[in-house]
């Protein structure tokens, strides 16, 4: 009964409490930012030129561009963009993008449907979805993860059915069914992690999930027991293991416990575990100017991180920017020597910049398994001595949020480039406003050229 | 380099054997009736209602209709239609049906592309993209298949992406890249059996190939070694486990052994694992009728068969024609009692029919372990006797394969409601020629309305 439970208790949300409401909002403004930050990039336009022989009446907007496609195409490229920065958000206990695949589904879905829908109801469905997410991934988490799936992808593409489901109003068993076909399309193999086929699997699972939804509005049927049964998606996607003897506590505190007051928001564009290191690096940043030292002339930096980030950001000598957001090093070069690591510091040419590699070079990495996994510590060697710098919890942590005024300071950081001044705060500003709206398609409108 | 050594083999493949070539003739005729026999199901004309208001530029046929489709849309409503009535092809060593992912992604995209295509290309790119899907498919079985995978949908997707990345000519790299982006759509749960969404695995295996292959063209990057990683595709797919170890010997015999030429053809469009007692149950109706004994008046029917039987299709009480499919039960009592387990023996009035819920009642079920998979043995009891029938290797196996006559009867016998007579025999004259066509474009024309 637990695929019926999670249909029942989505179609059943109908208030939900002000922090959750409140963490939904910046949720979704962060995603427009990341989005329209992310739509003139190449993995994204190599996806369009790729694809848009195949598009369909173009009823949805490709955000950020003056562009529109079918709304399954959008859905595919609204969140390919939102994560291909590697600069949206985390639900940290899952290291799932919860963002990305629901809201790409649902305002692609949205615009397709063309009717009227108030912005409470957008922010019921996104909750609905992204809660669906989470917790499917916290009961298959951390199996599934260390087995070698993108979590983000493979939860994405239920929450985006639930989400869209909502907001179809289908019915309890349409819903169950819309979770079936949806889970039928397990999306994302963390091999593809330094390639275009990374921000694909997010835009794939809102693609398949909005596909879903339609389907089982259709009469389309799956399975009543997708979720929980012997050979449905937990144990499947756990490698056959009880990855469904989790399912039961994970959904029964729906609705209890809000995964979405735990999604965090990323400071920096790149894998979320380099970001101790990086935050270290900025602040020892400030201390070298302080004292008057010049950062390229460090002689060695010492970091200690959690193994995660060995695991996941080895990349020693990483080609491009892509590759990039899988370097610890990087991060930490850019950091000392700028003080900034915002999608400026990973365009390809600061990749290759001489002075980035030398010091990228000098950066020493030692894994400390005491260390919690948003902890890092760092010591720069100079001429006449060391700084050091210890990260308990990096910014944008829970412990240490960003701030609605840094979340926009990294909204128009990133939606500046592509729309320019001064649309780029009036588009903030609708973003801001999206959740209140009497009617969202209007506002949508305005977040495209 | 195992991603890379099948990107090259399925370039480089050439000339194929004559009896691989008349193999894959049989495989893509099969497959045409199979397509047009489905495409009137209702879980074909339920999607196509889903999704209809997403259809681009429609330049592929819908087989059997008089509609079209852009080309992923094609691609998804014809393999959905070549499978919906299980009665497509099996690579029996792993339960695979190849030519439906391939096939729908291939006739698909050669419409899209427009320009002349021969039929000896049409036949190369299919042989590529089958072996590499089988060939995958016995590098992680049987692992992969008990853990809960729809092999067909899972291996489907990277044999598509290979025979549509082989039509484009992308270059070995390209085609990496193509069979990565495939290979991280992992399409299809078996908890799906007995729904709408079985058949949905191979239609949407084709239409995320063909989207590989057209990104892959693009320049889209994925991994280069996304089959043979440690967390590549063969790993995780088989749970996590040592599935890429078996990956290494199955792609060297790449153009050594030939999948293609052990694809068997079904004569009963349910699953195959039913066939052997469904062989012996229509031996055992025309044994009934030379004796003057009613069927519907049998006391008692005993069947031993391989416990994969019992596993997969022992419904004892199928509600319509699609849960019949998975129900030896209904099988068997509709060969005792007709003669017949054809489509029309599937029909959702025969299953419900009392003279067939009778009979189905009084069949009794063994597991044999020592019984081979296409092995069964059927007692039948009546007022005055027993007959019994032992089937070593049922009909439309590799031992006792179907003939052309045979597989005609059945393409006729499927195309027959759909496009009627005269229209049928010449439907089928064409699907036979497809492979020596100097260009298939007009002859697809003509296997749609």
């Amino acid at each position: 009964m637990m695929t019926r439970n999670l249909a029942h208790w989505a179609l059943d949300l109908k208030t939900i409490p002000p922090a959750v409401r409140k963490a939904a909002v910046r949720s979704l403004y962060n995603y427009i930012g990341c989005a329209i930050g992310g739509s003139n990039h190449p993995t994204v336009t190599k996806a369009h030129s790729a694809l848009s022989r195949l598009f369909g009446n173009p009823t949805s907007s490709l955000l950020g561009t003056a562009g529109k496609a079918d709304a399954r195409h959008a859905a595919l490229l609204n969140g390919i963009a939102s994560h291909v920065h590697d600069y949206d958000d985390t639900h940290l206990a899952t290291i799932i993008h919860p963002t990305g695949p629901v809201a790409s589904a649902l305002l692609a879905y949205a615009e397709l449907q063309g009717t009227p829908l108030q912005g409470e109801d957008l922010l019921l469905a996104l909750v609905a979805g992204m809660e669906a997410s989470c917790k499917l991934g916290l009961a298959v988490w951390p199996e599934h993860y260390d087995i070698g799936w993108h979590i983000t992808g493979t939860t994405g593409v239920i929450g985006a059915a639930v989400g869209v489901g909502k907001l179809m109003r289908l019915t309890e068993l349409e819903l169950s069914h819309a979770i079936g076909i949806a889970a039928t399309n397990v999306i994302g193999l963390r091999e593809m992690f330094g390639s275009d086929t990374k921000s694909f699997h997010p835009g794939q699972a809102a693609a398949s999930g909005l596909m879903a939804a339609l389907l089982a509005r259709s009469g389309f049927t799956s399975s009543e027991q997708s979720l929980e049964a012997k050979r449905g998606w937990a144990n499947v996607v756990a490698g056959g293991g009880a990855g469904a003897s989790n399912l039961n506590p994970t959904l029964e505190s729906l609705g209890r416990t809000w995964e979405v007051e735990l999604n965090a928001f990323k400071p920096f564009p790149c894998g979320i575990v380099c970001h101790p290191a990086i935050d270290a690096a900025i602040q020892c940043h400030e201390e070298l100017l302080q004292e008057g030292i010049e950062p390229s002339e460090l002689q060695e930096v010492s970091l200690q991180v959690h193994p995660l980030v060995i695991e996941l950001t080895s990349k020693k000598y990483p080609r491009d920017g892509l590759e990039a957001k899988f370097s610890v090093y990087h991060g930490c070069a850019v950091g000392l020597l700028y003080g900034k690591a915002g999608p400026a510091q990973y365009e390809n040419p600061v990749v290759t910049r001489p002075e980035v590699t030398k010091l990228r070079d000098r950066v020493k990495l030692t894994a400390k398994t005491s260390f919690n996994a948003d902890e890092a510590h760092l010591r720069a060697t100079h001429q006449s001595g060391d700084i050091e710098k210890h990260i308990v919890h990096a910014v944008g942590s829970l412990e240490v949020p960003m701030t609605d005024e840094q979340l926009e300071r990294k909204f128009i950081d990133q939606v500046l480039p592509v729309l320019g001044e001064p649309r780029s705060m009036e588009v903030s500003n609708a973003a801001w406003i999206l959740g209140e709206a009497d009617d969202v398609l209007p506002i949508l409108k305005q977040l495209s050229q």
